[in-house]
Parts: structure tokens; sequence; C-alpha cells
């Protein structure tokens, strides 16, 4: 029942995603007449898609600990309950963000060796892959071991989202030598260069201007942080394109350059299209919860679908426990030497 | 002797400045030799630049610990030692950013009232009028006094420097609610609140993605959100318009439409261009010290010199004392109640 374009656009978008994928099967929860409506238009749902009915919704502004109180009845809570109870392998909503990580905590609980659990996006690089970065906003204050989980999450969803076996990870930081930045950072980074048992290659500290230029799989921050950076990061990109709009409609003869341009242009809009990186995930809970953009479209949607299903095949939360317990594992060796 | 160009950029860009105002004087600090031969280019300059000679200076990877104990041979230590005794009214950069910091801090000392430093700048906007931005990393952890410091002193920026009598004033923040973010940021938010008496007007949270949409003339943040949010920035500015490039490169067609579209672009170049958005000044010390950015070019420095005439004749400083006063008059009234 989320998103901007609610129902229409996520079914549209399941639909999408079934065709390119025929063993996807999907339980759609909400409001049963409208979903139902919704299904009627795309025959070939039927037997892919099961709707559970849910008498109502979160709203996009309600307050997280208003909505945890309503888990049994909204279709979000219910979405993440099919999660917990084995119904699903992986819960999507294109709702309210800060609902759906309450929820999510509540129902599915922090899996063990995590004391707290993350937001992680995908944003457009100058290359080929997109860059995950972690945590965008579920935790406001980091402490060191905060965020080596989060570097152990992140480098699980690049292999199993992204599909590199050996991501590059790197903190974000103001300066990348070793001295600066906070002590949590530095203290991160000494005992991630330690790491070298983790199927990841830490490589440092990176600045907020080399996001884009494809320097590595992962950047990892505090919430704080890492929200700041992903909002400036979508609003420079915003003000750069208004003020093309306003060069392009400045004069006839920039209108016709625009003309002529359109077809290039179009690979810039495709690029910075957030349908095209869309798919948030909540890492470090017993079970995988994705957010969706609130203004996904239904290609958007089934780029976050395919990127779920990927995810739960390549098991994304036993990557991260499996990776957890190495670490602890190593740590426990060198406090025993 | 510092920035990219060197000091060819530096006097070519004095000289610009003194033909657009004539009352300026300039003390040129550093190699003579090179210095004299730069200035002989400029005969409007004579009588209008003097030079001071420095047998050395700092380098842009040097640390400001080192730096620091350089300050009697260097151009940087013996510009910033100009203001210190009183032989000029401000002292202009284009070199290391950490090394002036420091020195600036050690020679001239933090006024009265402010415990710490702050590096603000201007950032573009879709409006008439630059944002000010503080602070961009000379203090990594910030208390809340720290903040509502950085609030007064980038609102004195803004009255002196771009003219505006009641700055609009928001805090950077991961959500526009009075609940969100740090402690630190909830009790300034609360003090600014109630400062109805400070020469600004407080607005409460800014978010990351809002900053280029002139909402506010002033944005107030921790030096390391802030450097985050200002390299983020440049970093996707950037990022945008390489994708641009690529797009119009990509066939005889677009190419075209860029000829065609290259005046109206121009604007897109212009409006972007760090050189018209130049001069960082690091507030809260007995005396004005402005950095330039490296890269800056004559238009550039000359920006940079006209900013700091500005807040010169606009009393920065003492404005900055003054709302200081005010606000611990205040205070200490509410205290006394």
């Amino acid at each position: 029942m989320g998103g901007d374009e609610g129902p229409a656009a996520i079914v549209t978008g399941i639909a999408r995603a079934a065709r390119a994928d025929k063993s996807l099967r999907f339980l759609v929860v909400g409001d049963e007449p409208v979903l139902r409506a919704e299904l009627a238009k795309h025959p070939k749902l039927d037997g892919v898609a099961a709707i559970q009915h849910a008498p109502d919704a979160i709203a996009g502004g309600e307050k997280p600990s208003q909505a945890i109180r309503r888990a049994r009845t909204t279709s979000m809570g219910l979405a993440i309950n099919a999660v917990k109870e084995g119904r699903a392998d992986a819960a999507l909503s294109a709702g309210n963000t800060g609902a759906l990580m309450a929820m999510a905590k509540l129902a599915l609980r922090t899996m063990p060796g995590i004391d707290r659990p993350a937001l992680a996006a995908l944003l457009p690089t100058l290359g080929d892959k997109d860059l995950v970065m972690l945590d965008l906003g579920a935790n406001t204050e980091c402490d060191v071991q905060n965020l080596v989980q989060f570097a152990v999450m992140g480098s699980a969803y690049a292999r199993t989202g992204l599909g590199i076996s050996q991501p590059r990870v790197k903190l974000l930081n103001i300066g990348t030598e070793e001295l600066k930045g906070t002590d949590e950072l530095k203290e991160a980074a000494a005992l991630l260069r330690e790491a070298s048992f983790l199927p990841l290659k830490f490589e440092g500290f990176i600045e907020g201007d080399q996001l884009a230029r494809s320097q590595c799989d992962v950047v990892v921050t505090d919430g704080f942080s890492g929200n700041i950076a992903l909002k400036t990061a979508e609003g420079t990109a915003r003000f750069v394109t208004d003020l093309l709009r306003r060069a392009f409609t400045s004069s006839l003869r920039s209108k016709a350059g625009f003309a002529l341009s359109k077809p290039a242009l179009h690979m810039l809009k495709v690029h910075l299209d957030p349908n095209n990186h869309n798919g948030a995930v909540f890492l470090g809970l017993n079970g995988l919860v994705v957010k969706s953009h609130g203004g996904a479209n239904a290609k958007g949607i089934a780029n976050a679908v395919q990127l779920s299903a990927l995810m739960v095949r390549n098991n994304i939360t036993q990557r991260i426990a499996e990776d957890l317990d190495n670490f602890r594992a190593h740590a426990f060796a060198e406090s025993a030497k």
C-alpha cells in the first residue's frame, strides 16, 4: 500500500519481475479489493501472486513509535510478519522508512553478533557497478563495533546482491590519512586492516568527493554522516540537472540543441534514475527487509524485487552470520595469545 | 606562494580586484624575485601592492603540526603575522588549509566568547545568493555551544559578506522534525529558537537534499558532517557533469547538439565554477583569514579579495563579538530570573 503511486506501481512492478524470473512467487499484502483489481490487470500473475488482506496501512508521516503498535492490522506489519513466520523470504515496502525499520527490528530481532541493524542502499557511480553505502540513517551515533559490523554486512550485500566476491571496503572520512577523523573511525580502520580472513578488501578511508568514482564497492559510515552524504548527493544531482534544464530552455537555439542531444541525454537520465538503483536493505535482522524508494515506478519495484531475490538465493543472512563468526573466532584467538 | 597556479594567478587576481576597487592595498608575501617579476606584468599595481619577502613556503602536503614551527620564515606565516601586527586587515591564502588554520589559530588566537573557530564557505544555490555553510572541517566533533557560536559567526558572514541583514539559519540534520538527530543538535536548536534578540532568523533543521534550494542563508553543522556534505556535493556535481560530457560525446548527433547548446551550457559552467564562490573564511579569530580554493584562477582570487574587503569594511569580527555579548547577556538575565 506504500509509495507515491501505491499498489498500481507495485503490482505492475512485480508483474515485470515475474516476467523476467518465472520462479518468483509473491504474497501481496494490503487492501484486498484494491489489490484484486490491480492483479486482474496482470493475468500472468495468476498462480504467481496471492493476496493477504490487511485492513489498515501505515501513513507516510506516522511516527515509528505509533506504527509498531499497529503491526497486526497494517500491510507493512503483516508483510514483515510473513517473513517472521517463514511464509516469505523477504519483505519489500515502498512505505514509511522509519516505521519499516522499527517494525522490522521488533518483529525479526537483531541477528546474533549484530548490535545494531543498518540501512544500506545503492549509489550510482561512473563505473559499471553501483556502490553499497551503509548506514544511511538507522543509527545516529555508532561505535567501533557497529562500524566493523556494518563493513561485514555491506560486504555481504555486495557479494550476494552485486556479485562481487571480494568487495573493496572503505570508511567515509574527512581525509584519507590514517590520523584523520574520529577515534571510532581510526579504531574501526585498525580492526578492519587486521581482518584479512574476512571476504573483503579493506582499503582505508574515502572522502565524499570520491564516492562516485568507483574506488571501492562498499562505503561504511555512521547513520548520521551516511544520511547527510546520501541526501546531499541526491540534492546536488537534482540541482545540477535543474540548472541544465534552465540552460536548455534559456533560448530557442539551446532548445534546438537539446532536441538534437535528447537521445544522448537520455543516457544521463537513465544513469541518475533512482529506479535503476532501487533497493535499500535493512541489514542485520533475522530476515530480509527491503525498502523501495517511495517514488519508485514499476521498473524500480521490479529492480528491488530482483535484488531481493538475488540476496535470498545467495543467503545474505547466512553469509553475514558466517563472517561474524569468523571475525569473533579470530578476535578470540588473538586475545588468547 | 600557494595554489595550483602559484603567484601568477594570485598577482593577476589582485590586479583584477584592484581595477574594480581603487581603494584596496596589497601586501604580497613570498619569494621576492618571483613576486617582483609577477608584479612587473601589472604596472597598475605600482603603489598599490608592496612585497614582503618570505624565504620559504608551506608545502601542500605538510602537516599542520610541522607548519606551525615555520611561521617566521614562510609566506603563510608572515602573511598571518601581518594581520596580527595590524599591517593588514585580512590574510588571503590559496595554500594548505590545515596549515593555514593551525597557524592562524596560534598567531591570532580565538576571540573572546568563541570556544573554537570554524571554517565557513560559500555553496552555489538555485537562487541569487550563495549559501554560507560552517563548520567544514576545523572541528571533527562539536558541542552545543560550538554549534550556537557557529550560527552567530555564520550569520555575521552572511550579513557582512552577502549583505543579508537577517540571515535565515538552519542546522544540518537527518530530518526536519524536532525529535531528529543528536542531542547536541536538539539542544542547539532549542537555544537558537529562544534567541530572538540575535540578528538572525533561526528556522530549524535542513536535510542534505535541500542545501541548494535557497531555503536559508546559513547552514550550521559540525566539522565532520559539514566536510562530508561539502565534498559529497562537489563530487556529485562533478559526477553529473562527467556523465553529461560522456553523453555529449557519445554520437555525432549529440556533438552537434552540444555545439548548438554551448552558449547556454556555459551558464551551467559559470554557476558551478568554484571561482565564483571562492572565499572560505576562518571565523572566530582576532583577525580575518580567508582561504582561496587551491585551484582558483585570477577571477577566483579577485572574488576572494573582494569578499575579504567587504567583510573588513563591515567589521565582521566586531559584529561577531557584539552578537556573542548579546547572547551571553541574555543567557545571564535568564539564569538570574
